[in-house]
């Protein structure tokens, strides 16, 4: 049947992104969207990109991008790489640094794409534990590391990493890339973008997906060294010259000049996470301390699974993992209040756990 | 200054699009773009796709879009991938059939990207040459190949392979796959896609980008057995779960369904080739036969850099290649009648050449 695959094709296992439902109305809390639409400026920007120039291919260098970018970080347009969602930079990231290295690492709970990366483009990995809480110890990082990468929050715990630690990272691994995977830093992380001056070992990769409201455009950019930006540049004109389409570029030029808009959003998705988190530990859930736009939580009693199903029997989609590490948690993508306490009744109903 | 990039990396030779000049305005013959915009229906559509929704993930399968062009093909949806353009289904087609398998074929004048994914993802080749037309001579390609793949009509060339020729490559080779690159197909020549059903080692691959006038949209597709297709996934998968965004997708499916439109814009284009091929040709212009949307010219006493270079500084752009074989050659992209009557006065003009 498949003697035209390649051997690759078929050792490969494909990541599964978290359900995108077509069929129902779902309140959707498993794919860590933004509950905010894009500001109305935004939109507006993106229906003025909608013009007889879609005959023409895009600039294949995105420049005005880069440069809004640049300037809002006040750095230099060599310092930015940008991309079709994180997904695909890190997908080229993984072929411009970890490519023909010793064998590269991650935490053994992270973000699942990392080994489906390693299986694409066949380089070695080895997982490092983390401690009781979820947290990163450097003493377990293998020393003969040819790569290390993260998240930060870390996924899908949440968990965040102070720029001390990062820094303790750079100065014991000098000779090897740090790629620093920021998707979730806007929800009251640091992020680590002020070293990138410094160590010119370190890309930071952050997303229009999560705190710019724009999963629907699939924007992603990186931040480092300009000589780490032409390694992305000589990946990138090697697979796609143009991943970004005219009207993703326009409206993520537009989300980052947006930055009231942004910063009025985070705040509410951090207020949200505050009462959903401070619920659900009167219920004696175990809330892991997170600084993104999720909580992953567990109960002494309850079956991670279970929850999980009815939940989403009574129109409430959360994600669960079939990492046996990770198993009896779920991951609650914070939404708006009012779905948060929607979110509290449900489980309360559901579970019959109530407090006090 | 390098060490932190691959091995890989540094050995990489980036694809060079054409240029896609954001300075100045340029009659644009240079990278086979449509001159005639999407229809009204199109575009009115994209804007419509514009709300609070993009700040959800777009759906991961593309299913809406893959069904329009089921229906339009008259095929199963399991016969459709869809992709962010055709080049990144070309690369996509790379690892999935030719990754690991004997040093694969395509001609010694072709699309100058193949050579680069061979590079991206370590896979031999072997280029056959062309015969004194630029057609295929099936007896030059190596019957030790691991797969062959060439544009139909081909690029730089627009030189047309019939489909009993395509059969023949499909019956001598059985056990390995064709893949056959149409996205100039819809200027003149038939496409193969009726052959998948009785050639289970056939990929067709096409894009919105030509003859749809979205190349601003970046969408392609692929069409051929659902064991290939399968394939396709599995390395979409473990590379970005969303490489198609939701404005992209709707206009993309506008696309496909306003008919009308494009047999309109396809025929004016092949109007207009006729036109400028046989004032060319009236100048003393040796014009290769095309059936694509471009013209493969040279010229017995001219020269075809300065040419280009001439007419570069009038404000018309077209493309030359430094492929010692093409390097006396230009590719002419056909535009609107009236473009292609100012262009035919500016060759005359820049080089003293009329006919009589």
């Amino acid at each position: 049947m498949n003697k035209y695959w390649s051997l690759l094709t078929k050792k490969l296992s494909p990541y599964e992104p978290g359900e995108q439902p077509q069929d129902r109305k779902y309140l959707k809390l498993n794919t860590n969207e933004n509950p905010f639409p894009p500001s109305e400026e935004v939109l507006s920007k993106i229906r003025g990109s909608v013009s007889d120039s879609l005959r023409l291919y895009p600039d294949p260098n995105s420049t005005k991008l880069k440069s809004a970018i640049a300037n809002y970080y006040d750095l230099d347009i060599n310092n930015i790489f940008v991309g079709n969602g994180s997904d695909e930079i890190l997908a080229f990231s993984f072929l411009a640094f970890f490519k023909d290295k010793n064998p590269i690492s991650f935490p053994n709970v992270t973000y699942s794409f990392y080994p489906v990366y390693c299986n694409l483009f066949e380089i070695g990995f080895n997982t490092f534990p983390l401690d009781c809480n979820f947290s990163i110890d450097i003493e377990k990082i293998d020393t003969n590391s040819g790569g290390i990468i993260f998240p930060n929050p870390n996924a899908p715990t949440g968990v965040y990493f102070g720029l001390s630690g990062i820094e303790e990272i750079l100065n014991k691994f000098p000779d090897i890339m740090l790629i620093v995977d920021e998707a979730y830093i806007d929800f009251g992380g640091a992020s680590c973008i002020e070293l990138i001056e410094k160590y010119n070992n370190l890309l930071v990769i952050q997303t229009f997906s999560k705190s710019r409201s724009l999963a629907g455009m699939r924007v992603g950019f990186a931040i480092g060294h300009p000589n780490l930006i032409m390694a992305l540049n000589r990946v990138k004109n090697s697979f796609n010259s143009y991943p970004l389409d005219t009207i993703a570029i326009e409206g993520a030029i537009g989300a980052i000049e947006d930055n009231d808009y942004f910063v009025t959003c985070c705040s509410q998705i951090v207020e949200a996470r505050k009462y959903l988190s401070n619920e659900l530990e009167k219920m004696s859930f175990h809330v892991l301390p997170s600084k993104a736009n999720f909580l992953f939580v567990n109960h002494p009693k309850l079956d991670a699974a279970s929850i999980y199903r009815k939940l989403k029997e009574s129109g409430i989609l959360v994600r669960h993992f079939n990492n046996p590490i990770i198993d009896n948690f779920l991951r609650i993508t914070i939404g708006k209040k009012e779905e948060m306490i929607l979110l509290v009744k449900s489980i309360k109903s559901i579970t019959g756990v109530d407090h006090v």
